[in-house]
């Protein structure tokens, strides 16, 4: 590493030269993250100061971004996974003078730039995915940006395997990543390395900053490893910059990424934390919180910056930055509009599939020859269901990408239609994705894919949602359409014992905000799940789905499965002015609640059936529909879930009866556990009789 | 890899050479697993068939047990992160003669064996610590098991830092980890990995069963990498053995594992999955399920085994294990006995100590000098509060060990006291354990800290929780009295932003069985929280602690905290006949409700604040307590917490109001942020006097 030296040789202006006006754009990136930090009196300066002439370099001399349309299909992906240093990103979406599409609007002004971390201003803390344009994910949970951009570089190369032609190549974008010590520590990341070399991803690049410090001290206080070798183990070609301030190192590092096409690349970068900072740089103290009035002012000195100009952008930095990466973004995405008008006239199906993928819309009949299951008693496991129609769903989509964690056998996830195919270093357009046993990459990956416009789903057991749940919060909070299909859903598991048998999973996703958890009674609720999370734009789904056969409710005598689009529906009523015990059970709890209705039924008791696959779809629909279904006057009432009781509270009040797991599971067939564990139709009889003893007649 | 041969050259009996034995005992251990998983028709066979060998040469001719004493603290320990490899270990166990503590009952018996995967057996589906004796560790959940066993090598290294003397070697036990490709998958052993290379813990063996095939199929249609390049890269030592029958390789590697002094070692075996399975073997067809019976009784021809016998232990099996495995341990464990006596006369206190480490016990006073806070209205972060009464608590317990995930100066958990320091390389008894940037490593470490009998802790932003959320489940499976910092425990975290406010995690963790979750109002609180997660001896706890400055509330006019115990207490109460209102809250939002208290108090308006530190604690007081505090007559009532509503009718009915966030936060100063989420006087004010206006009187 260089030792730190002053950068700007020339005065502040004129900057004559290309070279100086390169300095000048990221001397105008370090200072404005400076001055925002200093400010907001919080948030990262460390980073930005330290990886300012990379990322300007990157983005001046390679990234292929339109700003004036940064929805561009075949732009290249430029994640930050290393979100702290969000004024990093912001700094060069100002420059860049990426727009609002549709707009002359600046994504980021000087004015959001002032407001960096204010209430309600477009410069967030950490990069935000759908709030300020020009951020391609929303990261800061270290690790996850580098795991979707996983799933980015798979999209892109399955998209050109999908869709580019002889001499059409209407796909061919790179995902560079800019990443950290934490990034690189973190499971998830370590997870998509591995998959990202057996994939021979030769479309990523993860440039990782090696500063030496973090927040405890020195890096080497808890991480003393190989970077290098451990990558070049996994299959990536590494490349070194000795110091981050030569950009000609840099140019060339990028350029060796770009004429390799076998596999990855992660370029390691030498940098100094806070550089130009005199008393904090290459210090834990540069990692966080400004840097201090008088240390402001000292920093500025050194980059021959005035001290007493804030949010400085000095004349000839936008023109400078407009020049080049402005112009390549520009003309390039005109070439490529062109090629795609003669693609589309070639092709007009094809295209046209591409626009409905473009605009993360579904083709037209996308649920065509959907399965209606007959009624049977015997039934069928609701994974083996999920598998018959995601099969249906996934060709009439064809762009739905997915797989499981190792477990698609179990999952029932595999797409078996003509065509589907494994996805594979040699096969980069295969529908299935074999995740390896990277539940936490596989999450990642699938907000990755998404965010290119894919639809996206992963599968593991719900127990091990636990494993990817910080991925399926960022699903959540960046609005994502994908689903997780989460088998194995209860202690049906049976003998695997508790530490496969989910509890308190379903309650734990229930309180995901946005996240739609959905647990069909049987086939044919099932098919309505499906409908459900494919009617999704911006919400991801999780489908809790049973390892054993549920029997398959005869819907000529029960009410119809489409009830599962509001959540919760009557299922089973019965009529007359008799006092009523209300039953709500998701899942395979439903039909033991039926038998129960039945007996309650030839007894002349009044009861109803409440099927509830859904907590969230019912809590949107209007309070009349509600209260139809859960009448307020009704307080006899019965849950049934053969997971934690956490929550049901809320509709059963402080007096109704919940009948649930109050503690982890165990090992033994699972109709063994059902009678243990209490869910047997004398317990949930009897439960329901105490109901109706103790509570008035509505 | 060999090509399969039959390994039996004799016939069954006699076995007149000692190798002729090993190989006796290793197709029992084979033979075992196939009647076992064929009676129950349910479990894997695959793994143990191809492992016996290692396994038996590991658990023959080196593991340190004491088969009458599996408690004896100087054990090696063997860790099976494969845990569906149960019957493995099973075998093992009831083939080592392992007894219950104090009787000569088998820990796992023939019956249990036959009872496989059966209810209330000893033999569960999974290896479950605390249910059957000689299980080190709950496994199944794939990587676990590798980070639980980095725990117990850094647990055996400080102990021996902190409690050998010089000729006096109390520990030196070496900790045996068997783990798979799925294992080695996992982001949490990759994490565990680096940090035991850096820690260079020479006393952990990992022995990797590769055997190229997974559930999906081979396992290069995800895992590609070369593994023995990239624990080298971690800095251990890797070594071979190419054939997993040939137990003199494996003698081979285990000795150079014991001669290696500056690092950890993977042995890389290479083995056949369902070994001797004429159609099973090696395919994915034998990871699980059972063989078949016309199957059954092939490989059993293949073995020279008799083809009718079931869960057959020949003369003589028996008898060969003890007389060497049995045997070391308890000579071993009797000089091991005779030392520690001479070391408790040397030092009768420090041998008091370990004696009620043993029995993970506190010491005595382990709770002196805890401090007691003044009134504050400006007041302390709960944060703050925590650092200074953790350092008291882990001065008083000198076996307390723990540390944060990058983020202690964040944490407030560094132990700054004299001679606590960070526990390094070259300072193996440190007690800041710095675990990098690696949440769900540090969980499962935690785990195996404190299997080893040590108090052991680790610290992250509450947020971030969900990393490490598979781990926090185990230790509450395992129970386990280990104990999580969280801090930063809501929007109160500010300008972060949305990706580091939690929302829904209170809710979460309030849903895992048997954990504890705090979170503490004020400073004194906090000190009454730790002495709760001190007094655990089966139960982890988590800790939620805010990163701003709450009062101090004055305990003289409110509740004292001593009411934490109880889980939620009265902290103020006006008195007289008017109609109440009863304000809950936890955390930072007590003070709050105190607020609203007064202004409804100068009012003439009946009110009670209940503070509400613990939701599990306050479930299991009597009845009696809890409808004081909560009087079921009394409805009006306002719930407040800066988290997801989600839960929280169970305290305020169907009628209650609640004060939370329904959905993610937002990035902005936190007071901002509290105005704008309706966290405020005036609102809590609104809607304790709508539920007052709302009710009858009670």
């Amino acid at each position: 590493m260089s030792s730190v030296q002053n950068p700007a040789t020339e005065s502040l202006s004129p900057a004559n030269t290309a070279q100086a006006l390169d300095q000048l754009c990221i001397n105008t990136i370090r200072t404005l993250t400076i001055d925002a930090v200093q400010k907001a009196n919080s948030g990262h300066t460390g980073a930005p100061m330290g990886l300012a002439p990379v990322a300007y370099t990157l983005w001046q001399k390679f990234l292929r971004y339109d700003p004036t349309d940064p929805t561009w299909p075949n732009r290249d992906r430029f994640v930050l996974s290393v979100g702290h240093a969000s004024m990093l990103l912001y700094s060069l979406i100002h420059l860049g003078n990426i727009r609002i599409p549709g707009t002359q609007e600046p994504a980021v002004s000087l004015e959001d730039i002032k407001n960096f971390r204010q209430n309600g201003s477009r410069t967030p803390g950490h990069p935000e995915y759908g709030f300020t344009i020009g951020v391609e994910t929303t990261t800061g949970p270290l690790g996850a940006g580098c795991g979707n951009s996983v799933g980015m570089a798979i999209a892109g190369r399955w998209q050109a395997a999908r869709y580019n032609k002889p001499g059409q190549t209407l796909f061919d974008y790179d995902v560079y990543t800019l990443c950290s010590d934490g990034d690189l520590m973190e499971g998830v990341a370590c997870e998509a390395a591995s998959l990202a070399g057996h994939l021979q991803l030769s479309n990523l690049c993860w440039i990782y900053d090696s500063n030496h410090i973090t927040i405890e001290g020195k890096t080497d206080l808890a991480f003393s490893e190989d970077v290098a070798k451990r990558f070049e183990s996994y299959g990536w070609n590494v490349l070194h910059v000795e110091d981050a301030n030569d950009c000609d190192a840099t140019t060339a590092a990028l350029t060796t990424f770009k004429q390799t096409n076998d596999k990855p690349t992660l370029i390691i970068v030498h940098s100094i934390i806070g550089y130009g900072s005199p008393h904090k740089q290459n210090t834990s103290a540069a990692h966080s919180d400004p840097l201090g009035e008088e240390e402001v002012r000292l920093t500025k000195r050194f980059y021959n910056w005035p001290e007493d100009a804030q949010f400085l952008v000095p004349d000839g930095v936008l023109e400078h930055f407009a020049g080049s990466f402005g112009q390549r973004g520009k003309t390039m995405h005109a070439q490529w509009s062109n090629l795609f008008d003669q693609y589309r006239q070639a092709d007009p199906q094809t295209a046209g599939q591409l626009d409905t993928m473009f605009a993360r819309q579904l083709p037209e009949n996308w649920d065509k020859n959907l399965p209606t299951f007959p009624a049977d008693a015997k039934g069928m496991a609701t994974r083996d269901a999920s598998g018959k129609v995601l099969n249906v769903l996934a060709e009439n989509c064809p762009w739905l990408v997915g797989g499981s964690a190792d477990l698609a056998p179990s999952n029932k996830t595999k797409l078996v239609f003509e065509g589907a195919g494994a996805l594979e270093p040699g096969n980069p357009g295969g529908r299935n994705v074999h995740f390896g046993i990277r539940e936490h990459a596989m999450g990642a990956i699938v907000n990755g894919l998404a965010l290119c416009d894919l639809r996206a789903f992963g599968a593991t057991f719900l127990v091990f949602s636990d494993y990817l749940r910080p991925a399926l919060r960022l699903s959540a909070l960046m609005e994502l359409p994908v689903f997780f299909v989460f088998t194995h859903d209860s202690i049906g598991v049976g003998e695997d014992g508790p530490t496969h048998q989910p509890i308190e999973h379903l309650a734990s996703l229930r309180t995901i905000p946005h996240l739609i958890t959905l647990r069909p009674a049987d086939a044919n609720e099932t098919v309505e799940a499906y409908r459900v999370i494919f009617n999704q734009t911006a919400r991801p789904a999780a489908l809790a789905l049973s390892r054993q056969a549920l029997p398959v409710i005869d819907r000529t005598i029960y009410g119809s499965a489409e009830g599962v689009a509001r959540g919760a529906y009557i299922l089973a009523d019965t009529e007359g002015d008799a006092p009523k015990v209300i039953l709500l059970a998701s899942g395979s709890e439903v039909s033991l609640c039926l038998e129960v209705f039945e007996r309650l039924k030839k007894d002349g008791k009044g009861a109803r059936v409440v099927s509830m696959p859904s907590w969230e779809l019912f809590e949107q629909q209007e309070s009349t529909y509600r209260d139809t279904v859960l009448p307020p006057a009704i307080s006899a009432r019965v849950a049934v879930e053969q997971a934690s009781t956490f929550g049901w509270e809320r509709y059963v009040g402080r007096s109704g009866e919940i009948i649930g797991m109050h503690g982890f599971g165990a090992s033994a067939p699972y109709k063994a556990l059902q009678n243990r564990f209490g869910f047997t139709v004398d317990k949930v009889l009897e439960a329901a009789l105490a109901q109706l003893a103790s509570t008035p007649a509505s």
